[in-house]
């Protein structure tokens, strides 16, 4: 098999400069959506349901049998929903069997950008490894996907590119700056990813939540073996 | 005097984000405009008069007494131009005192959308240090300016962005992962910068055209000691 080509887009305003339309898009969202997800999915949860509103999220709550409603806004759970978005608050004795229906604001808009893209995987360093070999079996090209903050270049997000990309080894190969960019900024930072996120500004905001044990919780390498998969409608492990 | 706020902004399509109205703007475009032109002004050019049409160069090289008119497209001078972009075609005996009129795509793009800062600095590796100075006596906040390729992330403009912010030292501060991540990126490549930049991709789209040594030139740390600022004509150096 020929190297898989890899490209990396660090905000969703810049989404049309690249064709993703037979691409693997790997939607990347590490505080906190994507982690999250990757907790509540390897902890044993159905499916999640990402809406970008909390009446769709209580609407869906009331509708889906067995499920739970979550979103956080400034580290308080919304008013009307019942979790917040907490990667440790999932644990497998409260997730398991049970569809989330989870509100995220940065990370609902970017997968309803590509929702066209022929496979769209939910990455984190929590499943890191995982997803790295996924990729590796398909025959496609990949956008890496930051959901970044309101736009703007962030890097936990893209620290994750990178780890993904240097994870996914001889497999992959590119000609894309932004790409480069995150492998080498990975490459300085792995030793002690945490510390090195402690000086950015979605920690900075973050940590006067109280959240700072959630950021070192989004920074652990592969505590799942999950592959998460959204199908246009509900994130899932795939077949 | 408080410490200097800087942002960062690594493409002209994510300009919108930032309000830079009050801000000191330095405009980047390593690979070459802002070298050549760092390299024509610290060699005695009078001036240099950025714009983005063939056409339009030409004529002013009729209007303007002792001047010379530039401009490439892949890397050949453009017909009907005098001279190239390259940064090492203005030698002192050559340029001195006459006015410069230089195509650029990227470049004069940006210089448009940015010129109603109050201050426009041309920032190149050629006039890093003087430029550094310049700024940490100023008493506004900057914005780190990237042309970037197509509106695409480069390595070089990242990278000089992140040069800068370091040789301004203890005069600086941010809040802004753009310039954090060109800071670890330039701490990351700074001990072989050309090395670095060759796995770049407009490194590889230049060489292509012969250009490898015009590239190691522009990676030429303080060859030159000049502010260079844009009066909203020409770039020159203030008084």
């Amino acid at each position: 098999m020929n190297k898989i080509d890899v490209s990396s887009c660090y905000s969703p305003a810049l989404l049309h400069l690249y064709d993703y339309t037979e691409s693997l898009v790997v939607f990347i969202d590490i505080f906190r959506a994507t982690s999250t997800i990757a907790a509540a999915m390897g902890n044993g949860a159905k499916e999640i349901i990402p809406v970008d509103n909390v009446a769709e999220c209580i609407q869906l709550g009331t509708e889906i049998e067995n499920s739970i409603t979550a979103g956080e806004r400034n580290g308080q759970v919304v008013e009307g929903l019942q979790y917040g978005n907490s990667p440790s608050a999932y644990p497998g004795d409260f997730i398991k069997g049970k569809t989330l229906v989870l509100t995220t604001t940065n990370g609902t808009r970017l997968l309803h950008q590509i929702k066209n893209a022929p496979t769209i995987l939910s990455g984190s360093f929590l499943n890191l490894q995982a997803t790295a070999n996924y990729i590796k079996n398909q025959d496609r090209q990949v956008l890496l996907a930051c959901a970044s903050w309101k736009d703007r270049f962030n890097l936990e997000d893209t620290l994750f590119a990178g780890a993904l990309y240097e994870a996914m080894g001889e497999s992959v190969t590119t000609s894309c700056d932004s790409t480069l960019g995150a492998l080498a900024l990975y490459q300085a930072a792995k030793h002690d990813l945490f510390g090195f996120l402690k000086q950015g500004s979605h920690f900075h905001r973050l940590s006067k939540f109280g959240l700072e044990e959630d950021m070192r919780y989004c920074c652990m390498l592969n505590a799942h073996d999950n592959v998460i998969q959204y199908n246009g409608k509900a994130l899932i492990i795939p077949e």
